[in-house]
């Protein structure tokens, strides 16, 4: 199972250290006009190598849009696509053939399927990732059109936390630190928290806050497709994810009901609420007020330290990861969070027009 | 959309007021004895009324099996059900047939579909749960055969909250008090607290883990299949949730690399790890320790308190409900949860199988 | 795997002699007035016992409709219905219990599942598809809405065949006779045939031919959902259906493409096409035309005479069905592929929708 | 939608003169181990220019598989692949940006998406089964590890038609000829007829007849995804397919079921029938028989003659189709069938294994 949404559907392929990643649109509606120049800006954001504080590893991530697209418009039909890899360096894995990697996927890999592609995590790879932003940006385009729009950003590292009320912040701050933080001194904060744990070849965790606006009321399957249920599903396919909350969330469940609820008001003959404790959604249907959600990131499992570990075959052994990895992979899953929820929110808007005869 | 599963897949219909409630089942292996007391039992831990702490509707949830069953024993055949609706008093409804709910799904039904049963809430009632633990009692006689079992309970009530390792609790006792709660002390702590939050006609959040045992290694599928995926999607699924995290969840963000790092260890030739931080799931695919994961609820929005609100029309009004509500869903959510985690845990132990030809 | 459709999606369920048949309809949209009545008209015209050339079961099919309605008119949320069994003589079906009846599903069931419910067949019974007439009734009230018109009717049984244009009769003569031949004269060589056949104790095959008018352009997915692929995958569920052709089928296979190429038009700013040897679907898309096609169905497999067969454990034996079974399906089978038709038809016109975000 | 099977999943993307064509394919077991040069082959035989009598384009059709296989062995992860598009010559459709060829799919392209890319047909081309038949290829590795053989074979081309019975043909002798048919007279009468056609700039139809010998009872959802109902829906999937039918089909209509019953007998403890006039399955479910089936394709649209049609906006023009195309289809068709063939096999196998716990 390697697809994701169910008009708007993306198909994803490809290992870390193979030919190719890529993936299969299918269902982007026909008609919209496509700035490939986006897309590449997109894949910068995720791109590895882009600042101190990210993997030094050279993904350059350059996309080859193979159909679905003609004269700059998508015709309806799939869009398919992959991303070269490039900057290979396998041997740089060549200890992980038979090693285990605590927190990894090679142990489940190698007890599902028997057999795995050691190479940099395989399949596993969070590289796995670029096809998504790809998908989410061709998405954006088409939720562009729509006026929806979706600003994701970096809201804790480790103890450092910004207040939870997004409003509180200038998102358009995000893009102008590579923390992606719109707290500028929380972002210098969080800089160096990130370099010192670096210098000691260890990693931190920390939170992405997502916020969807312009999206309409009415999106959102009642039961089995809540829209908080499908951007659960989204974020926590996203690697090293471990929580998500939506509105309020966890705190919320300390507060009582009166505390809560969020009055209406009708003003020129719109319903909107007066607070927003939800989080935009309803009984898993959009209300027309802002979309938020928070997804907790663990520390990235690789250290570059030298760690106790076992053989495939269980022998005790001890492994230095080399390669080039993240201290905080919080940074460059901004733009994938922002993807997800893209993908996430065109599937509904889609799926939304089927409700109706007109 | 109102099926929950890929090859054990339950599809639930029905209105909180309607003739009856139910569901199919598809998927159902063939060959299982069927104990049908047991699922009257789960039914009957969901059922309100069964508690002072709970709502005193008497939803008596008898359950019809209508097909799929054969002298006792499954065929393989989608197993068919009802549950009839009974103690409908749909006139304390009336009210809100005009007359908006604030956080509740009153109005994003009408946004959505332009027309809504009111009547206590229609299809976005939690009384559509029922089908879902009398399909979880059915994954769970399967899961039983396999020797995997799941166990949830209250781990908070406001801000009563349990310790988060569940291994510091003997978990045979969470059916020892109306919460749901292992800890007897803090269950009666959280009991006090419900009562006195219903006394003032308001309701109050709280958080249920879960944990799942016996699982084996191998089950979820890598990318967007992953086994916590799909728990996150079936947990925010359940009316009233609103977040989800596995493992070491949030907390987790804030620690190292190095001390969330679950060492491998092999003793008899089984491969299994030290610590559990990762939760039992490494890239998506369970590894074979316990899965264990929490799920927060809100403070359920219906208050038995005047509130402001408008019409669906936009006029402002006040409303104040009358119905039988719960103070807090968690201790009738605990069942549900187990349910949900049930379905998921079948649905992927049945496609793990097609990863192989053997 | 009981669900058919991708946005409207009918799940069924039910044993021929267990409590209950069903299913869910998901996917229905919002708003379209049902009338009731008309469902069980539609039932009437499948039910056994309606005229002297079926079996003479007296299955009243009554459905009892327990959702996803509200005042008579559809709420978009699932549609759950129920047919009780009632006039089960399980006792004719004693013998089955070891014998397995030649060309039946007997021996199939026992080889996947291991199990079966051998009174009347079970799951494999044609009653399974009243549960089928239910869902296209509903979805024919939506069809109707936008002016898509479904006629099927008998155009062979046995060696006797109406000529192969159906723009020869006059479908609305369908009704007329027992057969639904609009040839009055055939339909009466027909029956004569079916009944001669019935007093040997044996069975006939025969043909329905299909006509869908004013579907608009634009229905179909090109590649993996094709029009007429989803037509010939629902007709090909039906029971006792061995083949399915649309426009000029089989025979046109015979013709060179000079003489099959359907030239287009244009009148009143209008295309069409002067002839229609496509079938009214061209590259899986509908072109704006009537669609038509042709269901074989094979003759039944239950004869009322004896027959040599083997136990489930391999002894050869004698079985001499007792029961109530058609001489001839397809008169039975015209309200059923109506009904397949009309969900197929549904699902692709609200697919449609999302082609486009306009 | 893009995307054939439930576990075994091919997604397809390409435009007949874009990039490139390719896919995904999820669902393949893990541990095949892969023989790229019979996917190379089975490629080939699928190739335009490889005889008289079917297209000289030149499409060299070099697969480069991207992903999934590691060290020759397929890793349960997704197989992506490229084939590019090198041979284009789109200059020969320039005429058809503005002109509709006659029973092509321009019209209904144009209808549904507004839209479309005119160069060779866009994706409408039956370059796009390409793709499958790499798909095919793959799945046909998994099925010789289960000993399951598909042979597909050219039965009719115009009036020149095999007798219905496959048993009486030597299939090896299939390859012997460009028109792939086992009866050697009657393929060069074929031949002589195609090249007939062909001279006169016309087009010609004809059958396709293809057997599944090995395949295990048990495969095949008795309801809504019979194994013949998926093998139609596969089989109409193919460009010009207009029909299909499986055991006696059509003919078979016109018996009685005292001639079309397959008797039961048992040797050395396993059940099979005499005769096999069900092709080999019965109520959906595989019964372990040969199975058989026969698909219908209409004679190729494009003819090499002046044909008068409209313009895109329904203007009378004239239209001769330069481009290079086949005068029958049937041919190249044969590997087509067969690699949709084994993917709807290998799908149910694999669905077929959750049909049980052991």
């Amino acid at each position: 199972m390697n697809s994701f949404g169910k008009i708007f559907r993306l198909t994803t392929f490809g290992e870390s250290h193979g030919t190719a990643l890529g993936g299969v649109i299918d269902g982007m509606p026909a008609g919209i006009r496509i700035d490939t120049a986006e897309i590449m800006r997109q894949l910068g954001r995720r791109r590895p190598g882009q600042s101190q504080i990210v993997t030094q590893r050279n993904e350059n991530d350059r996309v080859e849009l193979l159909s679905g697209i003609f004269e700059g418009v998508t015709t309806g039909t799939p869009i398919g696509f992959i991303i070269p890899n490039t900057d290979n360096r396998s041997g740089d894995y060549d200890e992980m053939r038979h090693k285990l990697r605590p927190s990894h996927a090679d142990y489940t890999y190698m007890a599902k399927y028997g057999v795995r592609d050691h190479r940099g995590g395989g399949r596993s790879s969070a590289r796995e990732t670029a096809s998504r932003v790809v998908a989410g940006a061709i998405a954006m385009q088409a939720l562009k059109e729509l006026g929806i729009e979706i600003c994701a950003y970096t809201s804790a590292v480790g103890d450092i936390c910004l207040e939870p009320d997004y409003r509180l912040y200038d998102l358009s701050l995000t893009e102008s630190n590579d923390v992606r933080c719109p707290d500028t001194e929380k972002a210098a904060e969080m800089e160096r928290l990130i370099k010192a744990v670096k210098s000691e070849g260890d990693t931190i965790g920390g939170v992405i806050t997502c916020v969807v606006k312009g999206c309409p009321a009415g999106l959102g399957e009642p039961v089995a497709g809540k829209l908080h249920a499908s951007l659960a599903s989204a974020m926590m396919s996203i690697n090293a994810a471990k929580g998500f909350e939506y509105g309020m969330g966890f705190e919320g469940c300390r507060y009582r009901g009166s505390e809560m609820s969020d009055q209406f008001e009708c003003k020129g003959g719109k319903i909107s609420t007066l607070t927003n404790h939800s989080g935009g959604i309803q009984g898993g249907i959009s209300n027309g007020e802002d979309i938020y959600f928070r997804v907790a990131f663990k520390p990235v499992a690789t250290l570059l330290q030298e760690v106790a570990t076992v053989t495939v075959s269980g022998e005790a052994t001890v492994l230095k990861a080399r390669g080039r990895h993240d201290p905080c992979v919080v940074p460059r899953a901004v733009p994938i969070v922002e993807a997800m929820t893209a993908m996430v929110i065109l599937d509904h808007w889609l799926l939304n027009k089927t409700a109706h005869l007109q």
